[in-house]
């Protein structure tokens, strides 16, 4: 790193629907590419974005962090301006820059990730989605939550979440400490709301998408939730339930 | 109305975003249009809605009310099958049906109301909107709640709403009855979302949206919240604030 070069830490918000995710791929909008080609705009410089969590096509995020190295010259920069920029040449995504900080040079947004809090929402009601399309799975039948909660509880510690990680995963091991899989209800006019919460220092490809996949099978009355025990000391990835829908994914929270 | 008919009252919710309001008009899409279409293809008659409330381009429902006359011969119909029909047609709309009741034939979507509450949405905080684009007024500067509090205390009870009502409003009268407006802070993670909660048995076009646009400017300090009494009696729409967006408006419930 140079010496005239400062590391920006990003608190970022956006709407996953419009996005083939957070990483930049080749023909297809990302969030990741938005966001490099604003700070391009800004500064005429190609940095490249260090992401704390790369999220799938349509997951969203209230949460993300990703930094960047800026050599800005003796120009004096203040987080504000940065942020207020960037948004500006963001303004016809749904991606927030929600503040810019400058942070020391030993910073990483991924590997410094100490917690992270993803919140799965699921609307179940009978009636269709309206002002939430895109934003939350819709489930019409009654789900028991109780019987989730026991199912859920059997995940929590440290596992080897092989019956949860996506088959194209590419983390070197599949063991990962669940902090905490929380099951809340919020009472609506028009049925409810349920939210997952999980929280690990990190997680496996499409651990949190399959545990919620596996969870809904549970209050779905299809599973037991003693299932959801005998799932995860299969070890094998055919033995959990299915991937749930990207729309009730969010990203809300890392913690360094 | 004739022996084989049945009165049906539908609760609606929409996003108002697509629609250019409630009522039917020529060329442009309606949710009037959208759901009596959904009826026509469901029961091949054409069918008149009567809402309780018109709402305009933009404007959003969580409690809409509408009722019409339904002959349906001697078949069987229940509220839970009309209601699923409906939806299914309207699949491609942001429109859901939430109940369809039969109801006497005395029952009058309109002219039963006998309060309706409307709750206006603001996102006060410096980032732009991702989520609720088209869905909150999106304000950057700190508002003054308690000021906004003492102005609106000055709109209480009935009064001549002229100051506050649309040029082109048809109602014979402009005296109206406010019976709540009521100012709420929900503190977020970034910044906070500041609700306008409004109720009367009935409002003058635009008045809703013409009292936030008037608030607001006190929370801006832009006004003193006295002159929120003085814009009132001068009973002239020269006299009171602007009309505020309708991205942040909800019609949320109407009372029988």
């Amino acid at each position: 790193m140079l010496a005239d070069m400062t590391r920006w830490k990003l608190l970022i918000e956006y709407k996953g629907t419009p996005y083939a995710g957070w990483q930049r791929q080749a023909g297809l909008p990302s969030v990741q590419q938005k966001i490099e080609e604003a700070l391009f705009a800004f500064c005429q410089q190609d940095l490249r974005l260090h992401v704390a969590g790369r999220t799938d096509a349509g997951v969203h995020a209230k949460g993300q962090v990703a930094h960047f190295d800026l050599d800005y010259g003796a120009r004096a920069l203040s987080g504000v301006d940065l942020a207020k920029a960037l948004n500006a040449y963001l303004r016809r995504e749904s991606i927030s820059i929600l503040s810019a900080d400058m942070v020391s040079n030993e910073f990483h947004a991924r590997y410094g990730a100490v917690n992270k809090l993803y919140t799965y929402r699921i609307l179940n009601r009978i009636p269709p989605l309206t002002f939430d399309q895109g934003m939350m799975w819709h489930i019409r039948r009654d789900l028991d939550l109780e019987a989730m909660r026991t199912g859920a509880a059997f995940l929590l510690g440290q596992h080897d979440f092989t019956s949860f990680r996506a088959t194209e995963c590419q983390a070197k091991s599949p063991i990962r400490s669940l902090e905490r899989l929380e099951i809340e209800e919020i009472v609506l006019d028009q049925g409810r709301e349920i939210l997952i919460h999980a929280e690990a220092r990190s997680f496996l490809h499409h651990q949190v998408r399959n545990m919620v996949g596996t969870l809904v099978l549970v209050g779905d009355r299809k599973w037991s939730a003693q299932q959801v025990k005998t799932a995860l000391e299969a070890k094998d990835r055919r033995a959990g339930g299915p991937t749930c829908p990207p729309d009730g994914l969010y990203l809300m929270r890392i913690d360094y």
